[in-house]
């Protein structure tokens, strides 16, 4: 196994943070469609890119965004095939003017990049490019695995394309294991190995019929009110203890495993921390469950948000002409995510109330929770080397984010799934701001390089 | 009494057409501070319009907006005073894009003037200014009333600033009729004399705490989410019976007075009419109530607008660092509005979401409701003007909408107040591409014409 100091003389800083930042540069967003071409031009670089470093790349066409597909072949007898996930685009940037420096303008600040997808994924997929590349040219083009790289644009808006194309792939994707690094650890001292992730589903759900704003004066009273009967119907999805007052949904949903939720427990929440990070205290959700069950073994519905009527200044005095509504859903990796979704539309169109227009759209499918097995051999061989390069204690977590394509990819590609990632909260992901230090990627480098010369 | 043929004699359509435009140009949103430039040049352009028909004309400064102030004295002995109440300022004119012309380029179109304002208040001031030039041209510069105009540029915002004046003014504002020309008539083949209007008071309502936008999965079930706990704090405001859920709310409520219900109840509510103006059919409110009494005799609390998080295409995966709703409560005239404004306020601090800031800021100060009394000789002559001129059934309505400072500037003026006005709700005032017909301005006119010179 290698050292940690023989994997610092492979890693090339400057080079890693040219190549990352001429990533960073797309405006990868997929869920807005305005963004499209960004998100090919995207793609194209990085199917460029990983072909000069010697992969065979291809973009595969979907039904959406392509998705970049590179492969090495390792001249070893009987050498492990290790199949790589990640995603190219990014979340929207909004609220811009929340931003220190442009959001696709990468600018190093204090030992951080900072730019929209700076970690969330591009960082990590780029740590993981680089660590192939240095194994590469160290070995003179050979490597003791097999390597695949699949890098789809859509994880951010629900993985639509690749997931209807995944049956179709399945020869090529047929791997003994399929890492992701789009995870991240509670603090820079420790190192993660993710156990569960949640699935998701979303919808949006709009009241409408008003023939336009009304008057509230001379309305008021007697026109229904979206703004008011869109409160009044989202606030029916909990209950007073938080918990999900969907009929059934909870039907597919177990106890957590004693021991895997003894485990999770043991990850210390260290709550000034979390306030800290958050701004709140970490009060929401279902009462009577811990912070890790809650948020690893438990699903949610969350409003990501709700518009309608005035915003601006002072007072305007109208009745709404619509509400709209941004729902998502969590769900864990026992749950049927679809039937979950089913259940929350049912639940609004039951309710919708009298004399306005209800309408629910969902989102592009969204995607399975995963759970891994404490005692995989893949699991204790990625303990063995991070503990082996000193990268901090390592802990198992159970998520609460979902990486919507994970548990169906592990499954067609016959692959035990292993997710390692070294996100910070402070990276700010999804949020203005986004960064990623350069301690945290050269720790993603040394984890690759040092689990694919393993199997040497 | 003057003959309808007498009165259009008196009527030049070009000048008044130009006239209200010149007036209509001007952006003068009182609710947003950035067009603070734009109400004073109206204020200014008004001033001098009626220094040129006139009237002795100046502006009385306030602590906010500018009030135009113009008086003729007639040199008849005893005639009545009468001042007329209106308003320069109108409501912001978003969403733009919704508008067939832009909102501050009047426009004439099948008979309608197109523009913010055509109607509310600014098409009811001109007629009336229209109507005391075209009098005093008449009568060589004799009137046989005397009339005050007090023009207010903040109605749409609370009327802060001349509230804030009223008592100072005391002495110049003494009148016999307080005129206010701000209402309008259920159909273009009646005319109605406004018998009640509500009062108005309003808040914004803001949860917060966290640091920035949070993911969804990574806090789903963990953070409170502010999107989700407001909509549940705004659900507490109302019963499943649509009435007002905020303890005490209704002690200063009293059960409308028999006649007056019996009367309000007798203009037919035309339900297919209310459909086809609103798109939705009149269900809000209390159950229970006819839509008269809802209207009229009944306080609400309608949300005016609520904003949250991500709003745009697909799905964006967060928990919205904050949510804000904005608020306003009408009142009948019985009730304590800054009372009941308190009393919502009340509600909501103690329903305070844990975990969460709450922040409550009160709208500038809203105004009490009105009521008149039917037997009042000033509503009896009006009425016969109207019947005179043959502009339709005359009907008593009770208002739903406020005209703020009405019924302080009633007491303050020691004035018995008549609110006749030719608005319809086909002028979607307040909303996109309000208008006002040439023939209710004509109406409108007459009206005035007809009852100043009743006094002859």
């Amino acid at each position: 196994m290698k050292t940690a100091e023989q994997i610092r003389k492979l890693y090339d800083e400057e080079k890693c943070l040219r190549d990352w930042s001429d990533f960073l540069r797309f405006q990868s967003i997929s869920t807005d469609p305005e963004y499209a071409g960004e998100c090919v031009r995207c793609a194209e670089w990085l199917r460029e890119h990983l072909s000069s470093i010697g992969l065979e790349a291809s973009l595969l066409e979907t039904q959406a965004k392509p998705v970049v597909y590179a492969s090495y072949r390792s001249p070893q007898q009987d050498a492990p095939r290790i199949l790589f996930y990640g995603h190219y685009d990014v979340q929207p940037a909004d609220p811009l003017e929340e931003w220190t420096t442009p959001p696709f303008e990468p600018t190093l600040r204090d030992g951080r990049l900072y730019a929209r997808g700076a970690e969330d994924n591009k960082g990590q997929v780029m740590y993981f490019v680089k660590a192939v590349e240095a194994l590469l040219q160290e070995g003179q083009g050979e490597l003791p695995v097999s390597v695949a790289f699949l890098i789809e644009g859509e994880e951010e808006c629900g993985s639509g394309g690749i997931a209807a194309a995944l049956e179709s792939w399945q020869e090529r994707l047929q791997a003994d294991i399929l890492m992701v690094c789009d995870t991240g650890s509670r603090a820079a001292d420790v190192s993660a190995i993710t156990m569960g992730l949640r699935g998701i589903a979303g919808l949006t759900v709009r009241l409408s019929g008003l023939r336009t704003d009304l008057h509230s004066g001379v309305h008021g009273g007697v026109c229904p009110n979206p703004a008011t009967e869109l409160a009044r119907l989202l606030a029916t999805l909990h209950d007073a203890d938080g918990k999900i007052a969907v009929d059934g949904f909870y039907d597919d949903v177990p106890e957590p495993d004693v021991e895997d939720l003894a485990l999770a427990n043991q990850v210390e929440l260290p709550l000034e921390a979390y306030q800290a990070m958050s701004g709140v205290q970490p009060v929401g959700g279902e009462k009577g469950r811990s912070f890790a069950e809650r948020r690893g073994f438990r699903p949610t519905v969350e409003i990501n948000g709700i518009h309608s009527g005035y915003g601006g200044a002072g007072m305007k005095t109208i009745i709404p002409r619509d509400a709209v509504a941004k729902i998502t859903t969590r769900t864990v990796a026992a749950q049927d995510t679809e039937g979950a979704l089913r259940k929350l539309e049912d639940h609004l169109l039951r309710r919708a109330p009298e004399g306005l227009v209800i309408t629910i759209s969902e989102s592009e499918s969204g995607g399975s929770g995963l759970a891994v097995s404490a005692s995989s051999p893949v699991i204790e061989r990625a303990r063995t080397v991070l503990e082996h390069l000193q990268m901090g204690s390592v802990e198992l977590m159970w998520e609460g984010a979902s990486i919507p394509i994970v548990a169906s990819l592990a499954e067609v590609a016959n692959a035990e799934p292993l997710l390692v990632g070294f996100g910070l909260e402070e990276d700010n992901i999804h949020a203005p701001n986004e960064s990623f230090s350069l301690d945290q990627f050269f720790k993603g480098f040394s984890y690759v390089v040092g689990f694919l010369s393993s199997y040497k």
